[in-house]
């Protein structure tokens, strides 16, 4: 069966057509610019990276333009729209609702226009997106697949702030976490890679992107993450802060007469190793900028390293031991200096890496020493595919 | 010889005269209500705790009163002020300018003030309980004790947030830490109960308290500690909430309408411990409530357990190892099931707590079995102690 992944934003649409036989996209795509002028960009699998400036004025012109190059007679991938089997959409935040990927229907598009509260810039988007796919393409059985769902087994210790009660009663302000398709995936990859018994096992994924976020996945199940009600709370990433002070917005707001969300514009866009080094938020910037003497960059490079170190420190503690760490996405799965740095601070668990081991990008690898007790891995993540095999086995069903 | 030791907050001025020789304290005592109508509490040691309702108008008069109470022929425990070698204030900021005790003199006096910003309601209190002692007691050597001093050999990737580079430039906002008098204290005298050799240890300091804080102290000096900025961050605390998204702040302000002094407000004075469980902030009354069925006082406690545990985990890896774990401060130094449980997390570390030895309250002792790999101690903090061990210090050198 070929299902459809898509992944739309406010005023962009990411797609992957998926064989669910041979896992592999087919396809693959972007539209930008959705309400202002339209770029699509798509790739046949093999082939050359096309390039459509095209209008696009609104979500379901970019489904269409979508659909029009999937079956497109030169560069397309099916005959006919009737060879997509299903579509999974990503969708930001399932609040508690949602613990798992589900069939789309029209209390499922309610309840999850009930957690638009949550992230107010994501959920309606990819409502959006799921709306016009379903007035484009009736009939095709549709999933929503959540960032949030894969960390709703957190024991309520974890999930919970320790503020008034009744924020958590009246607007259910807890920790929910991100990343979760990529969490769930990664670690059990990183299970089967390291000979481990995924159900009896100890894992902390480091996904490290632009978006940066750990999680403790123990016996499969999610028991603690770094992001929390918004994608703000936790590591440095490449321009969100990640953890504050909580005062620290009281003190910039007094001094430099800024309004609560323009704190927030500046916590989520202008920090990170971006306002850290005053740089770029790209990892390879840095290390240029730092090769160059560049201290600042240097500085946010190492900040960012110690935070990360501090949380695999975290969860090894919430789960009374640790058998593998994982790394993930952009920098975990390509940056071997990034990985070798974390793992410094980590010989008190016993690891180890193997520098030869560790001399790869973008491939699943075990990168620790046969001597380490603790094992090290880098798995390129692959949420697509992974919301892909969710569509199908809810399709299957 | 004897030192005064004070602690002057806004309506409150805590004292005790010790006997540097003795170390003992020969008198404790409290004015409070000052600036309202007045009262102090004074006891002598070995006699009974003996409270004046007193008018006292400004910190001058307290000081007054509490010189009077010292010398009184009844209760006094000097025959004349002459019996006083030194005070010993306590100073809550000394932000990037001190580094250790100084012995007050008018330039020290400006660069308090100069830290004034950074704690806006205990610096301008302290400033005014030294500007009373000069005036009372003019030729007598007054030193200033920091309580973020300790923190300052932190390095860098530890203080600094992940915010754009010039809010630390420009207002020096950056991690600073705090009860350093006590995780000084506290690590230097485990080190010692555990035979380790402080100048080559790995040493994590649990201050739990009313106010709550932990550090990591590598080979005798702070590396890293959980509160921050202000006093708000790190661990779960009384009424204080500690880490959180920092994103919470704004979504309660629009769900709430409440401006942002309210909610820092509510942060620092409503959450914590009281606000999750909505009895008391006080562990007694917590274990009572659990004790009787009640969920979320039970629930409060893990949380707080469970955060605590997690700080213990990243800061063994921000030493990459930890020979001893230390609890001080009223539920470190007297709930052996606070203990217990944190510990529990820790089985990875090899720590192992053995329950007759964890069967105390207030007293120094090693609570790990022969057979822990980390050392765990329970340590009574004595900040008084402290200051006036660095007041002495300072006088005769």
């Amino acid at each position: 069966m070929k299902i459809l992944v898509i992944n739309c934003g406010s005023s962009s649409l990411k797609y992957q057509l998926i064989d669910s036989e041979t896992e592999k996209a087919i396809a693959v795509g972007l539209c930008e610019r959705i309400g202002i002028d339209g770029r699509l960009v798509h790739t046949k699998a093999g082939a050359e990276k096309l390039t459509f400036e095209k209008p696009l004025p609104d979500h379901e012109a970019a489904v269409q333009a979508v659909l029009a190059a999937l079956t497109d007679p030169a560069h397309g991938v099916i005959g006919s729209l009737s060879g997509i089997g299903a579509v999974g959409h990503r969708v930001v935040h399932g609040g508690e609702r949602f613990t798992s990927s589900v069939m789309i229907d029209d209390e499922v598009i309610e309840a999850i226009r009930g957690c638009n509260d949550l992230a107010p810039l994501h959920n309606p988007a990819n409502l959006i997106g799921i709306d016009a796919c379903r007035k484009l393409m009736p009939g095709v059985p549709m999933v929503a697949v959540f960032d949030t769902a894969f960390h709703q087994t957190m024991p309520k210790k974890a999930y919970t702030y320790a503020l008034p009660y009744e924020y958590y009663d009246k607007y259910k302000i807890r920790r929910y976490g991100f990343h979760g398709t990529s969490h769930s995936y990664v670690s059990r990859r990183a299970a089967e890679l390291a000979g481990l018994d995924y159900g009896n096992s100890k894992i902390i994924v480091c996904h490290l992107g632009n978006g940066a976020s750990i999680s403790a996945v123990l016996n499969g199940k999610s028991v603690d993450t770094s992001m929390g009600l918004t994608p703000l709370e936790g590591l440095v990433m490449g321009t969100r802060s990640g953890d504050i002070d909580p005062a620290i917005i009281e003190f910039i707001a007094k001094k430099e007469g800024k309004s609560l969300g323009e704190i927030m514009n500046l916590l989520n866009k202008k920090s990170g190793v971006y306002g850290l080094s005053g740089v770029s938020s790209d990892f390879r910037d840095l290390e240029a900028a730092a090769g160059q003497g560049d201290e600042r960059a240097k500085d946010a490079t190492e900040v960012f390293v110690y935070r990360t170190a501090k949380y695999v420190g975290a969860y090894a503690a919430a789960m009374n031991g640790v058998d593998a760490v994982v790394f993930t996405a952009g920098l975990g799965e390509n940056d071997k200096k990034i990985r070798a740095r974390v793992c410094s601070y980590l010989g008190y668990l016993g690891v180890k890496i193997d520098e030869e081991r560790n001399n790869v990008r973008g491939v699943e690898a075990v990168i620790s020493s046969d001597a380490s007790r603790v094992k090290v891995l880098a798995v390129p993540t692959n949420e697509e595919l992974a919301i892909a095999r969710d569509t199908v086995a809810l399709v299957r069903k």
